[in-house]
């Protein structure tokens, strides 16, 4: 018997990305293996990162109707939303974690950088919207790094600005696996729905991450710590969109509506 | 940070083949999701298990118009061709080591037991053709084991019977991971295409077991030390399939042909 060796510790998500590209975004041509700490392993097709909008879910239409201004897509992946943005005129930039996402979204013709939400490359500039849709409010990671992180894309938001993000409730599963999971993390101390993963693409892992689901109401909570308003929620089964306000403007720079309505 | 648990040993192999069967073996329902001892891990989809003739490699179609008398289907999986032999009449049993995958043969209409062909069921009878097709001359696991497990289907094989299996030689490839495992194997003395793998799916795991990938030849080399001869070896691509018979009777029990041609 041998021993067996770690994985090699690299862009894993980016590395499948790119097989899935390779392959005209085929379905069954390359898979997202996600590792969870207890031993949980799950498979989904990397096609959906390139599904057009006929495929995107219900709350990320309604989501992306309200758009405006500058936008920046957090966790942009393949530039499934940068890339149909950009074709309809909006200016958008794209950002995500993964070199080889950011290599494809540039390809498919969207303006994309590398960095994450809680350090967002210098001179990026100011935005009017910021996307994380896809689930990307999991990129919040944890209670302490959501209110970081939340903050940092504040600083980077204009004056009136706008948050569109889409989640899932952790507590919406009756998979044994999943309850048991919510149990572990609740021993540790950790919110039950904090995630802690890694994606494996042949012999590549990313490093460990942590991925936050949380109910609706739990991450309203943390918005209060934050430059954010709440604006609306929308839920849809276990799925919600968020709509976050960036504080308005002092009123001496509220420019003056008509005089008459 | 939190440490991370190693996954639950039991039949993920079994598991997965039962979501897909639950789906009604609809493709993308379920994976195989193989780990490889140095890091590497790779997916398919678990629908192969359930695919019909049209879906079979031209080797294993040619394969099984040889089949003749009461047959052992070595590894039996979902039963594709235990099921499909038995709709034609033929007398067929399966064997797999997944207690879920026997249950699935069985509940499609084919006799399946568990079992390993190194650990063959008591009572389970003699067979006319052993098949190990679906490249499940990998089961040999490795050269010693290969003899043995060999010399145990022979004891279970009716004299002139005979055994039809795939394979895969594992040097037609240019992958730098599967030339960098090969190197590896080499190193700790192993033949190259001896993979040391599990089957994970969900918090479950397989044990860690070997899986011999070979050149037709270095499985040939192996038949010398069985009591098989080699009858024929078609060739495909990187796939093969190998016709061993078992030696024939003694003359003194050849039953006498007819007097005139």
């Amino acid at each position: 018997m041998s021993e067996t060796d770690p994985p090699v510790i690299g862009d894993a998500f980016g590395a499948a990305l790119a097989r899935c590209w390779a392959s005209g975004a085929r379905p069954g041509a390359a898979f997202e293996i996600v590792e969870r700490d207890d031993g949980y392993i799950g498979v989904t097709d990397m096609a959906r990162y390139f599904g057009g909008r006929d495929s995107w879910p219900d709350l990320e239409r309604a989501a992306l109707t309200d758009v405006r201004g500058r936008i920046l897509d957090v966790g942009c992946g393949a530039g499934r939303h940068a890339v149909p943005l950009r074709q309809d005129g909006h200016e958008v930039v794209g950002l995500d974690s993964s070199p080889l996402a950011v290599a494809i979204t540039l390809e498919r013709g969207a303006p994309a950088v590398s960095g994450t939400a809680q350090a967002v490359p210098a001179g990026i500039g100011r935005f009017d919207t910021i996307l994380m849709l896809g689930g990307n409010l999991g990129l919040l990671a944890d209670p302490e790094t959501a209110v970081v992180t939340l903050t940092e894309l504040a600083r980077i938001t204009a004056p009136g600005g706008q948050l569109l993000g889409t989640g899932m409730d952790p507590y919406r599963t009756e998979d044994p696996a999943h309850l048991a999971y919510h149990d572990r993390n609740r021993a540790r101390g950790r919110p039950a729905g904090q995630l802690r993963m890694r994606v494996r693409h042949g012999r590549l892992a990313t490093p460990w991450f942590d991925y936050l689901l949380a109910a609706a109401d739990e991450l309203t909570d943390l918005i209060t710590s934050t430059p954010w308003t709440l604006n609306s929620i929308e839920e849809h089964g276990a799925g919600y969109a968020l709509k976050l306000d960036l504080a308005a403007p002092t009123p001496a720079a509220v420019r003056p509506g008509p005089e008459t309505s």
